[in-house]
């Protein structure tokens, strides 16, 4: 331990681990990018029994994450021990001591950005938290700086990796998504329960970060309309194909009118989008902005090289700030602006459906749509008699319409039943 | 003119046209992320006489841009003329005098960069220039900042449209390069002189960019090895597809062992890699970073719009530090490091020659390539007798034993040709 930053960290898991490693590792490049060394003078852990690769003294590491945040020799505190409590508390005594915090919390910023923001700008600290969506993607501040002067309008990405690989299989290989979910599991890309990626939780998370940022909003996890990827068949994926897309779990966050609407579901991306092509557990951000046009931010999205990464940019930005006694550009306070519920959103839909293959069926269905002002762009019938599947695309129409016209199409008897509605999403939108 | 930091711009076109109407526009946006107003308070033109479509009164255009800089009551610089001189005094002016400047100026970049780096150190103002780059895309900040603690690898860029624009079609539609570029002239998208773009100086010169802040090196255009693309046939291209591949013209930027080797070239890349879904005149670059692994940056590399946003969000950047009385991140002095030659670098290489269809032509070629100790890993014949043409594709080998191997084929009798010579890109290199 030198004459440098002491930088105390939170959490010693993958991404801990990697960071102080990299610490190391990058000395030069640190020392002339920051202009002072980093030393990690303290590391909390949960068991401070478990041996770990990691190259700091073992009299670093301490059981006492408050001791480290209240420790006056620590001058930057990172927090990569995850989950709302005790990280909240931790990083908000650490904003109040005047100490800059660096996060990768996804969890924490997609329900108390506001607070966690508020507490930095009451001090004049750096809070930073790169690492909190999008891994080792530069996401946060290209939108924070590089696009400053920029009007965002809509951002949509791929943001969870073990979704974006189940689909990457299942439209690659063919197979059905509770096979490949399986696998996923075996090889260690999903949890047991996979539940947090698979429902859209995670994604979720993340989609409340980015709209905070993108558009300065208060918006936070319970906000976001989501819906998984579990019902999504080997058959839509298929369908896709034929039609010319396919199938991404997508972050949507827009912001029209002053109001932000933020939604994860699956959708139906043309082949010619750059999102098409983001495959396996690769993340990708995809952002429209007034002047600079379509914008994509591509990645690893998670794992502890790349997240430590990206902590690391910010901890060597937070190093020069505190050096030049001067703060890094914020994101300021966020404002409370109106979330549109999902009802009132609108775009086009493609719906799967068993129906009984006799003359008057689509004319039964089409007149629902049509009721409804529902307008349908194209329709392809699959298989024949009892086994008959229509696959409908429809032109843009709200939500609410949407779903009132499948209510009262699952009520006709040539209907048997609905498979799949999923949104689909054009070249300009 | 209310009171807010008040800005010069040197240059009128495409982008200065853009920025001015985006300060007007974006006014709201620039407040709250900058903390201040910005005033374009003066604006150097060529041509004063000429009607403009911006929104700044008829008094702030000069033809006289040393005012601007000299004008104490400019606080910023933003230098959107190009070329070399004035725009180079005029910077080293602002500069000397204190005034942070924001520039979009690749030439200038491509040639002075360590000159005007190091002005930018002596009297520690902020010098920017995200927009140099990549137009819209954030690269610089991203890799300057972002990725400060990572040691980046290799870059690999699709960093000119036209050209971009010229193999797409040459791709989706078969035609020619000739024709293509007609095509692309009539519509504007090519020069009349297109050979800054075909050629791959304009690529060069931001090669020697993205060098130069990747590696903090001082890399200047001349550095780079270079070759256009008016050698790739259409027989390449489809060849290319055959193979698996797309043809693009990539600057290629790599530091190993302290030295660096920066080139543009065609070059075969595999359609599963992010690059290759790159379209039209849309830039992207790829960046290996030791712990980040593989990102991908996209937008659209040209323009008055997505040009001016990088720009803006420099400007603001410059604003705040200017208020705050500090000082962005900066590259610091870029260091001499040894460029290694083109001749000490190795890739694969795709050749396709036109040969006599005789029994023993591919031994007599394939012993050449074994004599030069260069592995081949496929050849296909098409064709039969006098129009017989091979394709070859070698394992990796140095540029050196290549360029031995082809002066020895062209010289046997069974060879009527080298048509073509193209690198090939793995997915990991």
């Amino acid at each position: 331990v030198g004459d440098g930053l002491r930088v105390g960290v939170l959490g010693c898991g993958n991404v801990g681990a990697a960071l102080c490693r990299l610490v190391v590792d990058h000395a030069d490049i640190i020392q002339a990018r920051a202009g002072t060394a980093l030393d990690v003078v303290a590391v909390a852990v949960r068991d401070i029994g478990r041996t770990r690769d990691v190259p700091v003294a073992a009299d670093v590491f301490t059981m006492d994450p408050a001791a480290v945040v209240q420790d006056p020799t620590v001058d930057i505190v990172v927090e990569v021990m995850g989950g709302i409590e005790p990280a909240r508390s931790l990083i908000l005594d650490a904003l109040a001591a005047g100490k800059p915090v660096v996060t990768a919390n996804k969890e924490l910023l997609a329900s108390h950005a506001t607070e966690l923001l508020a507490a930095a700008e009451a001090t004049g600290v750096d809070l930073l938290f790169e690492a909190s969506v999008g891994g080792g993607i530069p996401l946060i501040r290209p939108l924070r700086e590089s696009l400053a002067g920029d009007r965002i309008r809509r951002v949509l990405g791929i943001v969870n990796g073990t979704t974006n690989f189940i689909l990457t299989r299942m439209t690659e290989d063919g197979s059905p998504f509770g096979e490949v979910l399986a696998d996923a599991q075996r090889l260690g890309y999903a949890e047991a329960d996979p539940t947090a990626d698979v429902g859209g939780h995670d994604a979720a998370a993340k989609a409340a970060i980015l709209a905070s940022i993108a558009f300065g909003a208060q918006v936070v996890a319970e906000d976001v309309a989501r819906e998984g990827i579990a019902g999504v068949t080997a058959d839509d994926i298929a369908s896709a194909r034929e039609l010319g897309y396919v199938v991404k779990l997508l972050a949507v966050a827009e912001e029209e009118g002053g109001a932000v609407a933020v939604r994860v579901h699956p959708a139906m991306v043309p082949v010619s989008h750059p999102l098409a092509s983001v495959r396996d557990s690769f993340n990708a951000i995809f952002i429209e902005g007034a002047a600079v046009g379509q914008l994509m931010l591509y990645g690893r999205g998670a794992g502890g090289g790349p997240t430590a990464s990206a902590v690391l940019g910010d901890l060597i930005d937070a190093a020069r700030n505190l050096r030049g006694g001067s703060r890094g550009a914020t994101i300021g306070t966020l404002v409370r602006k109106p979330v549109r519920p999902l009802d009132e959103l609108h775009s086009r839909f493609y719906i799967a459906m068993d129906v009984a293959d006799r003359p008057n069926v689509l004319s039964q269905i089409a007149g629902v749509f049509g009721r409804h002002e529902v307008s349908i762009e194209s329709v392809f019938q699959k298989g024949l008699g009892d086994e008959a599947r229509l696959n409908i695309v429809t032109h843009t129409a709200h939500e609410r319409e949407m779903r009132a016209v499948l209510a009262e199409v699952r009520e006709l008897d040539v209907v048997d039943r609905v498979q799949s509605v999923i949104r689909v999403i054009g070249d300009d939108g």
